[in-house]
This record gives C-alpha cells, sequence and structure tokens, in this order.
C-alpha cells in the first residue's frame, strides 16, 4: 500500500469538502442562525487538514487498482467524519454517531434520518444536508463513470462491456474531459429541475433541497411529510420522472446528445429497468386502488411516484406506503434490491446485474439440458466472459451475506422484523425509508448506536458496491509491498 | 424426451407406492377406523396404474441426464398426488388441495401441516403422514447418493468433488448394491431411535411417528404441542442428536463403518456443519437465558433442540420458539437457509455450497488484490472447477430469486411480512414451521388455496435443489428429439 498517494487523495478531497461548505456557511450568515460556528469551525479544519495532506510529495498516477479502491473507501469515510462536524458543532445533533449516521445517508444518496423534527432545524444545515447527496451522487458519477477505468475497475466495465452506449473512453478522449461532461449533464438537469419545481409552485429554497434529493436519488427533505407536504400532483408528477431519469445510465444521455435514439432503444439495462418499474407501478396500481377509494388519477400518482422513489432508491414519498397492502410492498421491496441502472446515482443491485442473474440462471438450464453445445450469455449482442459473469454472481452472493449478516446485528435492537429487514435492505440499497418502523414517516432514531453503525456500513458498503470496502478490511492489501 | 422411459418409471415408483401404504391399511383395519376403504382405494388404484405403467416396453438404461431430472421431478408429483388420496377420500382433509400440501410437505420431508385439530386423526392416517417422510427421506438419499451418478448429475458429482469421503462409486461397484446399504444404514439407525425413545418412555406408536420425522428430517408429529408435549428431556436430547445425525452428509457413514475417523474431522462441510449450529447454540442460548430465568439446563436444551431441529430442516419444537428475541429469530432463520451437509435427508441450501459461497468471496477479494496471481477454490484439498463454482453460484441466485418470487405471490393473502417471509423460507429449505402465524403453534390452515399451491411448488423446488424443476417446466425439453 502506497500510503502517500492515498493521503493525497483525501487531502484534495478534503479541501475540496471546506470550499463546498462555503454556500451552507453564507445561508447561515444571511439567516444569522445559530449553526455560523459549525460550518466556519468544520470549513478551517478541513481546509487546514485538505491543504497539508494535499501537498504531499507523491506520484498519482503510481496508483494500482487495490490502492484506487482503497482510497475511494476511505475518501467517502474521511467526508462524512468531516461532514458531520457543522451537525455536530452547532449541538443540532447532540450525538456525533447520529450526525455521523445522518451525513453518511447524506454522501451515500440513502437518505435515513434520524432527525425527529426535521423543521425546526436552521436552513444553513437543511442545505448542506441535502447537498451532501448532491455531492454524493456527482461523486458516485465520477467514481463510476470516469476515475475507475484509469484504475481498470468492475462497474464501469460492466459498462463498457455491457451496455452498448458509448463508454466514456470513447467518447472523449481524456479523463478530465469525460468528468466535465458530466458535471454538466448532471448540474443542467439538476437546475432543469429546480427551474420545474418553483414553476410548479415549491419555494425556491424547497425546490433546491428537493432537486438536490432527486439528482442525488437521495431522498433527504426540508419536510417531514416529504414531498407529500406539498400534495401538488406538479411537483409529484416532476420528481417522479426526475427520479426515474436519474436512475438512467449516464452514457445513455450522450446518446440522446448524439440524438443515437436506436442505441438508447435497444440498450437491454434500460429496457430491463423501464419493464420492471412499470410492471412495478401497474401491479401496485391496482392493489391501491381500493385505498385510494378508486380515484384512478391519484392512485396511479403515488403508485407512480412510490414506485420510481423507490427502484432509483430515493426514497422521498407523497404517502404512507407503509399502510399499503403486503402485495405492494413485496413488489417494492423487490425493486429496492433490483435499483437502477450501473453509471447512475442510484443505488442497489443494477438491473444490469439483475439482467445477467436471470440470463444467467437460463443459461444453466439449457446448459444441463444440453451439456455438448457451447453457450455463452449475451447483452447488447456481447458476450459476457465467464471472469465478468463469476464476478457479478459472487457480487451478488456478497450483498445477500453482508445483508444476512446485518440483520442478525440489527436484530439485537428487538424490532420487529419488517424494520429490522427493511432498514437493512433500505440501507445497502441506498433508498432510506424502509417499511413498519423506518416507513416513509419515520425515522432511525431509536436504533441503537451499534445498529447506527451497523446501518452506517451498510450504506458506504451498498453504495461502493462492496468490494472496496471488503478490499479495504483486508489484511492482506495493507502489507507493505 | 423419450416419454416411455418416463411413464415406465412412473410406474414403478407407483407400484411401491401402493406396497408402501400397506402398514397404513393393517392400521386401519386393527384399528376398524373410518379411513380403510380410502387406504383400500389408494392402494389399489395405484397399484393398478403402477403395474399398467411398469409393463411398458422401454430400455431404461436409455436414459440421458435431462430424461434423469424430468422424470424425478414427476416421480415426485405422481407420487404425492396419489399419496393425498387416503387424507381425502376418508373425508379427514375435505379439500384436495389441502391433501396435495399436507402429501408434499410429507415427501418433500418438509414437515407443514394444514391440519388444525392432528390429534383427532385416526391413526392410520398419522401413520401414513409421517411414512411419507421416511419415504421421502430415503427417496433423497437414493436419489442424491445413488441415482444421479448414473446420469451424471450435480449433487453427487458435488460430494464426489468436495467431500473426502469415499462416494459411493468407490465403495461398491453397482448402483442396487450402495442403495443396498444406505437403506440398512438409514433403517438400523430410525430402529435406534424408535427404541431410544420407547425407553424414554414415549409410547410406542409415537416413538415410530417421530423417528420417521427425525429420520427424514421431516418434523410431522401426532401431538399439536410436537415434541413439547412430552415436556422429557431425555426424549428432546435423543432427537436433538438424531436430527443432527440426520444432517450429517451419509458418505461419511460409511467413513464411520470404515472406522476412518480421520476423514470425517477434516471433512470441510462436516466441519462448518458443526461450527455454524454449535455458534448458532451459543448465541441463542445466551439470547434465551433471560426467557428461561436463568434456569440453564433448560434454556440450552430448548436451544440445542431448536437449532437441531432448524439446522437440520426437521422443524420439530419444544417450546414456541416464535416467542423468542428477534436475534435468536434472525439466527434461527439464517440456520434454516444455510441448512445440513449434502447427502442427508436434509433440505435447506446445504454447508457444502455455504463454504464455497463463502471461499468464493475470499476468492474474489485476493484476485481483485492481486489480479494477477492465480487462485482456485479448495475444498478439502480438491480444488473446484469453474464450472462447479458457477453451477453453485447460480444456484445460489436462483435459489433467492425463487424465494423473492414466492414471497410476492403469497403476500398477495396479506398477511405480515413474517408470515410471508418466513413460510416461504421454510418452504423451500424444507422445514416445516416459520414464524409469526406459521409458528410451531401456528399451521398454514389459513392460506389462500392459490399460496397453498405456491408453497407446496416452494417444497418440490427446495426438495430436488430447483433444478430438476426448472428442467422440466422448459419449454426446450419437451421437444422430440
Amino acid at each position: 500500500m502506497n500510503f502517500n498517494v492515498l493521503l493525497k487523495t483525501t487531502g484534495t478531497v478534503l479541501f475540496w469538502e471546506s470550499i463546498l461548505m462555503l454556500p451552507s456557511l453564507i445561508i447561515a450568515i444571511y439567516d444569522n442562525s445559530y449553526d455560523i460556528n459549525g460550518f466556519l469551525i468544520s470549513i478551517i479544519v478541513s481546509g487546514a487538514i485538505g491543504l497539508i495532506l494535499k501537498n504531499i510529495k507523491s506520484d498519482v498516477n503510481d496508483m494500482r487498482k487495490r490502492e484506487g479502491y482503497a482510497t475511494v473507501a476511505i475518501c467517502w469515510l474521511v467526508m462524512s467524519i468531516m461532514g458531520a462536524l457543522p451537525f455536530y458543532i452547532s449541538g443540532s445533533i447532540p450525538s456525533y454517531i447520529d450526525a455521523l449516521f445522518e451525513t453518511i445517508s447524506g454522501f451515500t444518496t440513502t437518505g435515513a434520518s434520524i432527525l425527529q423534527n426535521i423543521e425546526s432545524m436552521p436552513r444553513a444545515l437543511l442545505f448542506w444536508r441535502s447537498f451532501t447527496h448532491w455531492i454524493g451522487g456527482m461523486g458516485v458519477l465520477v467514481f463510476t463513470l470516469a476515475l475507475i477505468p484509469s484504475i481498470g475497475g468492475r462497474t464501469v466495465f460492466l459498462m463498457r462491456a455491457e451496455s452498448s452506449g458509448p463508454a466514456p473512453g470513447k467518447l472523449v478522449p481524456k479523463l478530465s474531459e469525460s468528468s466535465k461532461i458530466l458535471y454538466i449533464i448532471y448540474a443542467v438537469m439538476t437546475a432543469i429541475i429546480v427551474i420545474l419545481l418553483i414553476i410548479a409552485g415549491m419555494p425556491v429554497f424547497d425546490s433546491f433541497i428537493h432537486a438536490f434529493g432527486t439528482a442525488g436519488t437521495g431522498g433527504f427533505s426540508n419536510k417531514a411529510l416529504s414531498i407529500g407536504y406539498y400534495n401538488n400532483p406538479y411537483v409529484d408528477w416532476i420528481i417522479t420522472i426526475g427520479m426515474f431519469l436519474f436512475g438512467i445510465n449516464f452514457t445513455l444521455f450522450f446518446s440522446i446528445l448524439r440524438r443515437d435514439w436506436k442505441n438508447i432503444l435497444k440498450n437491454e439495462e434500460f429496457r430491463l429497468y423501464c419493464f420492471y418499474s412499470f410492471l412495478g407501478i401497474m401491479l401496485i396500481f391496482l392493489n391501491v386502488l381500493p385505498k385510494f377509494q378508486f380515484n384512478y388519477a391519484e392512485a396511479i400518482r403515488h403508485s407512480a411516484f412510490t414506485v420510481s422513489s423507490l427502484v432509483s432508491t430515493t426514497g422521498y414519498a407523497t404517502t404512507d406506503f407503509n399502510l399499503w397492502p403486503m402485495f405492494s410492498k413485496s413488489i417494492l421491496m423487490t425493486l429496492m434490491l433490483f435499483g437502477s441502472c450501473a453509471g447512475s446515482t442510484a443505488g442497489g443491485m443494477k438491473s444490469i446485474r439483475v439482467l445477467i442473474l436471470f440470463k444467467s440462471i437460463l443459461y444453466e438450464i439449457k446448459r444441463t439440458i444440453h451439456p455438448s453445445s457451447v453457450q455463452t450469455i449475451k447483452i447488447n449482442n456481447k458476450s459476457i466472459n465467464d471472469d465478468t459473469l463469476k464476478s457479478i454472481l459472487i457480487f451478488f452472493t456478497s450483498y445477500v451475506m453482508i445483508i444476512i449478516i446485518a440483520i442478525i446485528l440489527v436484530s439485537l435492537d428487538n424490532f420487529d422484523f419488517m424494520t429490522t429487514f427493511s432498514s437493512v435492505l433500505a440501507m445497502v440499497s441506498n433508498i432510506g425509508p424502509g417499511f413498519s418502523l423506518v416507513g416513509p414517516m419515520g425515522n432511525f432514531a431509536n436504533f441503537s448506536n451499534f445498529s447506527k453503525i451497523v446501518l452506517s456500513a451498510c450504506m458506504i458498503l451498498g453504495r461502493l458496491e462492496l468490494i472496496p470496502i471488503l478490499i479495504l478490511l483486508s489484511p492482506a492489501n495493507w502489507k507493505k509491498h
């Protein structure tokens, strides 16, 4: 392990984090709220540590794959540790573990909250809280779409091999340029949502908050009732479509820029994502229709919103879907597990993996019926090689095993099974709310500190798609080479 | 598909089933109970159809792998359809779907019941119900240990490759001989349990019932309170140890016969099975100690019994473990998923697969840290080849996907999540009771017919380890070749 590279990168990240806290400081000063000091101290500490570490002499090109993974994992942790300071110093969240949980939930774009009285928080802190979603979402995009190819990683490899959309490396010659295009698409789409929400009648500040939450597929709101507070069909539909779009593989937006519609419509991952989202909406619509006294418009609005919110792993709510029938909840949990497309800001297992898993089952059946014929799994007419298939199958296995272990640990709190199970699923898939006590109208305040740490770990594991963290924790990685 | 082979084999199975019903008929005649006709008609119908089909001209050696799988799946179904007749004809279970559920539950050694008043059933039917466990358990043993090698199947391949114990093919030259040794071991072990239970004070009839349930790792009892009815520590410990033993890979009993102790102690699957069983017992013991007012003997007895019962996928109960804390229940559910060793009468995923799954996760981490070094997964010092690994990973994926689909379907009944989830898990793993409404003191009577069919399908899928059924249902298999 090359520690200098690690420290230098961490320094750069911390330096940028202090700059990203500035808008919140300005809001605090403007409002003259009690959290000015919290932001001031955090910015100085983060900026100072950042500046010192940033100037360590080290060749970043010297980074190998495993160091890349470890660095990404550590950056995520350090950013959260620093990002939690404003909440803690201002006294707005008295427990540091709670503040850390909230910040990890922000950066991982999960959106699970321990706050029991959101609306009493100063605007600056609410802004920072939602801004972490936006930063996290961008971080994930850059991480998966731009940073990883240089370290030869898995996710982009996935997209390269499996999506017929142009990989960023093909479209633009350099890393920094492909990141720039991503930033622009991401920022423009966020801006459009802000503007549409304002037009629909949402207050300006709230529009920013909810645009950040939508773009990052995070789910923090400044209202206890989430989007349900506005009870405005325009707002609901804007966010429904917004969340769905941010769940699409961003390489497909390159295709849109190039007007390559065929490429989009033929993309198998995109088609599967559309398929299970729409199937989910229709089944839930039929299931909840009686709950809405057969008011079709209401039923379809809430079904579409909830499915889009959970499949994109955002976690906003227009209604308390915890009160829906078990059939709807089972479908929602399945969508929570599956998630959206790879290369989006969303969490979950990702459609591309779901697609490959289903194809691998068919492949195994065919292989048993016709043992002699050689077959391969194809996505978008390209064969998946055996190593990729094995990696995806092992990914799924790890995913399920981590869920099982986390459930056992969290069950020490002795909550009901739905709370225990859905909280873990919601954390690993970076969604936010689950069901029962952690439903959309509940929160995570009542968990023990131990469970909060376990759930925080789940959020980071889910966000970084397990392997970076497992590598970070692997003793073999820490030997001097 | 060679239909003649299929029909001939089914005929043989039906012929034997009618013979296996004779002991129950004798009990019915002895008791002069109302179910004499039920058995008489069933024996005649089953025997007649069996005799006709048995004599179809066909060369059984002409069976290919996929026909073998399809035949096994169909035999299991046909046996259940016929085996349900005595319950239905006697009027003791008025709904045929219920009777079928009960019989499938018997033959698959699941032990889930729709009976709400077990103790009012005539002895002949209770005997038949438990005898199906014993037949099913033997069927599974023969199927996995003896029948499959001739069709080149997976499970035995697993044991051949992974257990250092002698594969039956190595020990004895011929299929029929290795089956014979299995029958003898199985019968002798059952007889020992019957004798021990009688010595411990259980009535003779009940001893047979519970020995059948233990040997088949089934779980049907003739008492509503299951083993808890006797409240006898000797009985509890005999059955605890019995269930644990029947969860061991039967090839290891060959090693015992050869006094090859080293082979047993070094067997990685056996060690993992012991490890998680004992870990489970200790953790649950500590967790439930307060529930038993710190009575150590009581707490360890019930913890050991419950763990042994669920890990061996039997499903007997000495106490209502549904009332235990969530932590214990989470551990129990994990053990229900994992199950016992391959090549035993137990269900679940099987320890050998759990072992390979965990090793594959470690393997993936190592491969990411050191991409250049070639590594393989080893079990008992033998490398697992890539195709086997892929098959096991796909098996796990199918297992989880089938659980998800079944949960969605069963949730249409709108029971609570714990009931829905644990009923599906208990069916796929062939355990019997789950938690909440389907806990050890509950039953499956309240599910809709649709759910009962789904759950029946889950039992068969779990019992035959998915692939035979998936092949049976695959259209490609039904083309004339």
